[in-house]
């Protein structure tokens, strides 16, 4: 087994449960068949395995510094990222007609994950590039796409999002960083942007800031922000690179993990004039970002779940190996050891961790091939429709992986014992990288906002609409498949109390109230939203004909993390709704001087 | 509010729900009254703050080092030890006849807890070599007594604990450290020990290491194993240090947190005879040191609460002064931004470190609190019943805290977003603190095969009946007080429900099945036992006559945490009881190749 990658499990995910073939039929993708999928991966994977996974160790223990104006980062990150340009992994997923590869987008997705299970440090850098041309291609002029987009595609110029501040990080409405007209189309940035990833280094020649600022006179909030794109090297109309741009590297943030990823405070326009160029309209800014947030935060879910499968493939395969204690049947005390895979309590730290991961890397996918479905309908009520599901579905698709994806790393070191608390051992760091993901992107608070503020009020409720009518598909396909009947109709019930949740809460005429228990929404939600993707895995692999061999062995085992999940987890989704359901108010009501006395 | 210890909930817990008043009249603690307690705790937290807390985060930062043979440690740690032992705090429990302060383990206990809260690298040393003492003053004989006590409670000798091996971690039973019979009754000591904590350094004159080891021709498993002291440097029959002991540092592990408590693969008896002497009698090493480990055991839950209370008090700071967004009512975008801890989000993680963190305070309290009890008791069948209950509450205290104040780091990080993801703050290292509480002095899942395999079954359920009967009495008394009678009922519903759970396990034949979920059991059994622990407080809060002033919101602030624990986590257990009370063997049915197939 690669390190990196489950394949069979890739192969089952997206030739046995989502259908990808049917995709592929489609003009837009009709130079890709099941095979050359399977190349892409192969690719990928050698490049993760080689080059990735290898430097992981060194670059965490050797985090980039800032050295004299400069920051310097471990060479073989460099190498990484030539790898994946060389390969076309910049562009995999834009068109043809711009020079990519024009790759469903579920297919580059879980390829930025394999590479984010090897060394999610090191895939953060691709990553960000391809969210910032992604918005060039999609709300620049075609100006802007000549001069960045190419070189983006190629991956000798990377780019960066830059919307938080010092002042303003979950509060977007109240970023002050500036923009002045000048002449010829261009405007004067000036101002402090927190948290960049990305922000500077010399791993590409230019570094391509999409940054967030306000016009003069322009409305107070979130409808008073603009985007602008602004190179770390002035471009010259040839393309070629010119004087410095005068985007300031102010400070290194150290993290707890993902180290390798530069992450920066960044000042416009000190010491020199910042150009950047207004990408759009203005004052749009804030609803053209979240165009490619939304992307983001499925990729923010990604890779939750491929460090969380890069710690569970690890705990596996040390499990296997490591002897420790006997049967608590065995009161033989010569009796040798056994493998600790043996133990009732190692099996469910397993089973646990297969089934975030397995389920969250499902839900990812699902919600990727959703993106690729949009991008081929040819009705405008299915595309309308797609994206509803899809703009309800983005939140759960961020927040549930960091939170449960998070708990696998903790049971994987758990597996370990003393060793996996040891920097000997990866499962730590991936412990320490995954924690990341609560945060960035819109925090975990924020998703639950957004789900049970916004998303599920959309157009009177027809998002959910959508969803539970195919999650009701789902449920009665599966009560004909006798393994997993018992969880069809579990699935059923707790549906009914999703919809009563919601319905409470939609009821509540205090917006504080109803929004108190939000981020429990939000993680039930998820609950729900998974045990669906666990059952239509299950309804496959309980179906599919080739019982046989190692197949077989596969198949059983995604029926039975089906029943764990739908056994060990689903009920607890069940305690949320019902809590949320009542619009408790224990949370709200509590004085910020009642914590701890004084 | 001190950074290191809430002092008005130390004095809530000790004086108005524990009744240690009442303690203080035994005559083994006469000597003490409220006054100098509190003055106990006013020279605790002084040393805390001045000596703990101002290096911790400099010790996260420079780990001990192993250079040409010695282990370097930044000089801070040595004079915050040597602090301590001028306080007399390594001697602070033991009898006044052998030189200690004779004062209660629960304040002893919550004064490492202090130190531990500001900077737990440090407290270890002082910690270990009070749990190594105690073994010496309770099994050793006269002259190892003499030998070795007094230096180690005036602090200028540390101890350890030399359990595990590189191959015997959990199953201590695989031990294989031999100790062969020289002339004058002493033991030539040979083999490996891992995970050694305090394992070697220079903080101290000497180290005292207790060590579990097998004699010739000792039968197999934990039935032959015996313990024996071995110093560092061999000690001149009149106390004067003599030559090296040859107990070697093969190597330190360098671990995700708690990075300054050096953590030793130790070599004894290579390069040089290793002298160790017989404590107690031959093939009973583990059941000494078993006792050593069930107080050992609860310090290590008191570790992880106060872990969680220094997350906890940090965080509740930050959100009482970081200013961001407004409230979801609020729509004018020129309204100043509020303290997060107006978002009810905010509250929410912030209540549910409260609950976490001093109910879990409250749980291992009340467990010291029973040891202090046995030690004042006069008739023989209250002691034994002290022992039970502690035998039965032990794996708990151990357990619960160090996976639910975990869960409350995670929650410190989260209220400070990206920052408390940066190393800036301490939030981040408190978390990596915290995750080896789970693992070191019995991993979760031993403590849940302890708890169901072993301490419900004692004497026929006899310390279930014990804990029962106390847990009814609370419910009872709850009950005339309105502010928490609906908690009443749910904890006497609870009650009944872990009643349900344990028969239907223990009913079980078969011994693999009965035991498959056994930390779910112990997760469950100990979220009942901190409901309790809330329930004891709430209802000693609410019936207070001191209502008015900050009092008031101290004490309303302890209704609404039990009003929150009640509310958001109790159900969570009675959905694990039921699953437990189903035998589910979903988790034991998996087989290892059917986890990702092949």
């Amino acid at each position: 087994m690669s390190p990196v990658a489950n394949r069979r499990d890739l192969d089952f995910l997206l030739f046995e449960v989502l259908g990808l073939e049917r995709l592929l039929l489609e003009p837009r993708f009709a130079a890709y068949d099941r095979t050359s999928i399977s190349g892409v991966f192969d690719v990928v994977q050698a490049i993760a395995e080689s080059e990735f996974l290898s430097c992981a160790p060194k670059l965490d223990t050797n985090e980039p510094r800032y050295v004299s104006g400069r920051v310097e980062i471990i060479p073989e990150v460099k190498r990484a990222l030539d790898a994946c340009a060389a390969a076309g992994l910049f562009g995999a997923g834009f068109d043809e007609s711009v020079g990519g590869l024009q790759l469903p987008t579920v297919v580059t997705s879980l390829s930025t994950g394999i590479l984010s299970c090897a060394n999610v440090a090191v895939a953060n850098y691709q990553f960000l590039t391809v969210a910032a041309a992604n918005l060039i291609q999609t709300f620049g002029s075609e100006r802007q796409k000549e001069l960045f987009l190419a070189p983006m595609m190629e991956g000798r110029w990377f780019g960066t999002m830059c919307l938080s501040e010092p002042q303003a990080g979950s509060s977007l409405a109240d970023i002050r960083a500036r923009a002045e007209p000048m002449e010829g189309g261009r405007y004067r940035l000036s101002g402090s942007k927190m948290w960049i990833s990305g922000g500077d280094h010399e791993l590409s020649e230019n570094i391509i800031h999409m940054v967030l600022a306000r016009l003069p006179n322009a409305p107070p909030g979130v409808k008073g922000i603009s985007l602008f794109v602004a190179p770390k090297h002035l471009v010259e109309a040839d393309g070629r690179l010119g004087a410095t741009n005068n985007i300031a590297l102010a400070g290194l943030n150290h993290k707890l993990g993902q180290r390798g990823t530069t992450n920066c405070l960044l000042s416009f326009g000190e010491g020199g004039e910042t150009v950047g160029y207004l990408v759009g309209e203005a004052h749009k800014g804030l609803a053209y970002m979240f165009h490619m947030m939304n992307e983001a935060r499925i990729s923010v879910g990604m890779s939750s779940a491929m460090i969380g499968l890069a710690g569970y493939l690890y705990s596996l395969d040390y499990a296997r190996t490591r002897l420790q204690g006997r049967s608590v049947k065995d009161k033989n005390p010569y009796a040798p050891q056994v493998p600790i895979i043996e133990h009732a309590d190692v099996k469910r730290m397993l089973l646990a961790q297969k089934a975030s991961v397995e389920g969250a890397l499902a839900l990812v996918a699902y919600c990727a091939m959703l993106v690729d479905q949009k991008a081929v309908a040819t009705v405008a009520q299915d595309r309308a429709d797609l994206d509803l599901l899809l703009d309800l579905l983005t939140p759960i698709a961020k927040s549930w992986p960091s939170e449960h994806c998070l708990e696998a790393n903790k049971h994987a070191i758990q597996v370990l014992g003393g060793y996996g608390y040891t920097r000997d051992y990866p499962v730590e760091r991936l412990y320490r990288d995954n924690r990341l993901n609560h945060i960035h992107e819109g925090a975990f608070g924020i998703q639950g906002l957004d789900l049970l503020g916004r998303k599920v009020r959309l157009e009177g409720g027809r998002a959910l609409d959508l969803l539970l009518a195919r999650v009701r598909a789902s449920v009665i396909e599966a009560r004909a498949v006798s393994a997993i009947i018992g969880e069809a109709s579990l699935l059923e019930d707790a549906l009914k109390a999703l919809e009563g949740a919601t319905a409470k809460a939609l009821s509540c005429e205090d917006p504080e109230r109803a929004l108190a228990n939000a981020t429990l929404y939000l993680d039930a939600f998820g609950h729900v939203v998974v045990a669906w993707m666990w059952l239509k895995q299950a309804t496959v692999a309980a179906t599919a004909e080739n019982q046989i061999g190692c197949d077989q062995d596969f198949y059983a085992g995604k029926i039975i993390a089906c029943h764990y999940f739908f056994r060990y987890e689903l009920p607890k989704a069940l305690t949320q709704l019902a809590l949320v359901g009542t619009l408790d108010t224990t949370c709200l009501s509590i004085r910020p001087e009642q914590f701890i006395g004084r």
